[in-house]
């Protein structure tokens, strides 16, 4: 039991509060779902932005600035009156006394009662317990990390070009990313396209074409969840732009200097890289093993809590999870399944509270996948609807435009990516952080 | 004497080498205008973009992405085929053996030969021998000082929003910016405007228009180089924006919590704030003292090196210093003294190297001076005609698109004000890290 302050415990006019935790596709769709209805909506997320991930990787290779794929959560609800924004960490649930713990940006922790509460924490990444590799190969999850990410490949390429040993040089050209699932192949395919287009005669010292751009997983295909001929164009695609494809390699080892990976065979292989990206896994977010020690719930072996039919906790009704971090008909860990979850709740409260019968079970609509592999090649799966090629392209194109949240953001995404086809050059090439001279020389 | 290695020993092709330390306005003038020399020119940087510092303080309100302010120095000299960029920070001069030491990205140390030598290496943010002060009042001078400060603001107000104490919210809501120059005016009035428009509507449990914006200077007035007019304009159109102008108060001390100030009658002053800005002074880079001691020139008592008419060190014809770190005739520390220098010593090497008669001393053509306020208004000191408001703002926003590098970013920039103007939204609302829970918590 947490103490609750006045402010967070008084329930305003008399409204019910509906807590969302997560302003991810999931929690802010639900939120967005919620509007006109009579209750306080508290949006509570770490960050202040909705990011869209699936196009962070073209944060982390210069061609989108930051805040275009990332509308402060403040701005997208502005007009959203029954909503507000809370800047924080969730750290615990007490589902008796209906309070969530927070941790706020000043330092300070506080608890906030509700009367529903929406999960929709998400996943992070995982190391399948190897942490010790993270400082190597940082994940590539959050704004901050693309950022991050994005002034050590344009540093690497300093380094390179500073390089006077062939070796030296060689080992700064070398980028490895580690899982070849959507993240990974289109994080790779995106440095390659980079490295030979944008960097054309950027260098005197060196040839950026030379760098070599290595995809590593242990599954023996890349993009696992599409069918063979897609996978098969798009693993011929990613050779075609010099992206050096080992699959069927566990890695073994991740340290400062490279990465050792293991074989079919058991043969032990060293790629030997200062710039490596983990894009392997993702495991549920704590969060989702903090609800099911709070309610009893169970989750599976991904840390995924096991939810009812619409979304519920079993025994708590007021409790939802949704997204990345249940398991509900194991669907993959995409934006679709958890907007959908996030619109089914919505509808669930909103019947709630209006004393209407329950919209019934959860029922997942899918809609497809799709993966980009260059600027001018994506696959798509809609339904059995296979597409490649500049068809494929425009298919995602439109999709991921589509899901962008708001106009302004629309076009200008649209006009970076017109801009980076026509020219080549990606506008956002830019190291935030100014060389420091080691103390003392 | 240090020791250069093979690479950058060796005279390529016999061609003289001429060595550029700083790509702000003046070092990446001289260098463009040396294009198509037969000379091997060397741009050096602590930074691998060329920073359009008179728009910082839009990256640090969150109008404009840091990218469209700041093109790749590898970009913007892509088809200058006798150029090369080179990303390190110059830490020692040794002007007999014509040498310069440089600090590279990865750690390590290099001397680096030149025949010609133009070191352009500006300001840096002075605390008046308050280095303490820097923690707590961090300047404006990098982008990424500017990213780290919209983090810095925008965090502000989500503290205050959190804030349950009104006192605590009060302080919160209190920014403090040191320094009425053109920095700080153009800070603080931006700062007061997203407050006022783009924060409306965006919060539940505070009015952002209660902000206080504090602009403090021990000088008597604003934008003291302007003519008294336009600085009667500024302060009144601050103050109508809501800006609070404290003049005769200097800064006595900054700790965490605030500004203490002493006035005209020794009274000491008191604001609680946890967010401060220094945007008080600049002095020359250490490079002037560096250069100083290299070549016996003197420097004056801002640290700024005194040059020969042609901006050469006395004696060593061969050195040559421009923009904020020189002295030559007490010019004021602006983009347009520095591109002029940048413009003349490239003609004199050009000269040199072609056997053909110097073009004579260097001669300063006073463009005048701007500064923005708001919005719509901004006050311009052109060779004595005295813009203000309207007329002022659109003579600013042409000269500051004009002398913007690149089409694209000038394009993008005229559409991020039309859409800021339209809409009162800025697109870069982004704080980049997610809230940590302390250890432990």
């Amino acid at each position: 039991m947490w103490e609750t302050s006045e402010q967070d415990r008084t329930v305003v006019q008399g409204r019910p509060r509906i807590v969302v935790v997560g302003a991810g596709f999931g929690g802010l769709r639900a939120v967005r779902g919620l509007r006109g209805v009579d209750a306080e909506v508290v949006l509570i997320d770490r960050v202040n932005h909705h990011l869209f991930q699936p196009l962070l990787y073209q944060v982390a290779t210069a061609l989108l600035p930051a805040g275009d794929i990332a509308p402060a959560l403040r701005s997208v609800l502005r007009k959203q009156d029954n909503a507000r924004v809370l800047l924080g960490e969730v750290t615990g649930v007490d589902a008796q006394a209906k309070t969530v713990r927070l941790s706020l940006p000043d330092g300070s922790t506080r608890a906030l009662d509700y009367d529903t509460l929406v999960v929709a924490a998400g996943s992070t990444d995982s190391y399948f317990g190897h942490d010790e590799w993270r400082t190597h190969a940082p994940p590539m999850k959050t704004l901050a990390n693309a950022v991050a990410l994005r002034s050590r490949l344009l540093r690497a390429f300093e380094n390179a070009a500073n390089a006077e040993d062939p070796d030296e040089r060689a080992r700064w050209l070398t980028i490895v990313v580690v899982g070849a699932g959507p993240t990974g192949v289109e994080l790779a395919g995106q440095v390659a396209a980079m490295t030979r287009r944008a960097f054309r005669r950027q260098f005197r010292t060196l040839d950026p074409r030379q760098a070599r751009v290595v995809l590593v997983d242990a599954a023996p295909a890349v993009l696992p969840p599409f069918a063979e001929p897609l996978r098969e164009h798009t693993r011929r695609e990613l050779e075609r732009l010099g992206v050096e494809i080992r699959l069927n390699e566990a890695v073994a080892d991740i340290d400062a200097d490279g990465v050792t990976t293991t074989d079919e065979d058991h043969m032990r292989h060293r790629i030997c890289a200062p710039t490596v990206v983990w894009a392997a896994g993702v495991k549920a977010s704590p969060l989702a093993a903090e609800l099911a020690k709070a309610t009893g719930a169970e989750v599976d072996r991904k840390g995924r809590l096991l939810v009812a039919p619409d979304c519920a906790l079993p025994g708590h009704p007021e409790i939802f999870a949704i997204g990345d971090m249940v398991n509900l008909g194991d669907l993959p860990g995409m934006a679709e399944p958890a907007l959908q979850q996030g619109h089914h709740v919505a509808k669930v409260i909103r019947s709630r509270l209006a004393g209407e019968p329950s919209p019934g079970p959860f029922r997942y609509l899918d809609l497809g996948t799709m993966a980009t592999i260059s600027p001018g090649d994506a696959v798509a799966d809609i339904r059995g609807l296979r597409l490649r090629g500049l068809p494929g392209k425009i298919a995602w194109a439109g999709v991921h435009l589509a899901f962008l949240v708001g106009w302004r953001n629309r076009v200008a995404v649209l006009a970076e990516w017109a801009w980076t086809i026509a020219t080549g050059r990606r506008t956002q090439q830019v190291i935030l952080e100014p060389v420091r001279s080691p103390p003392g020389s």
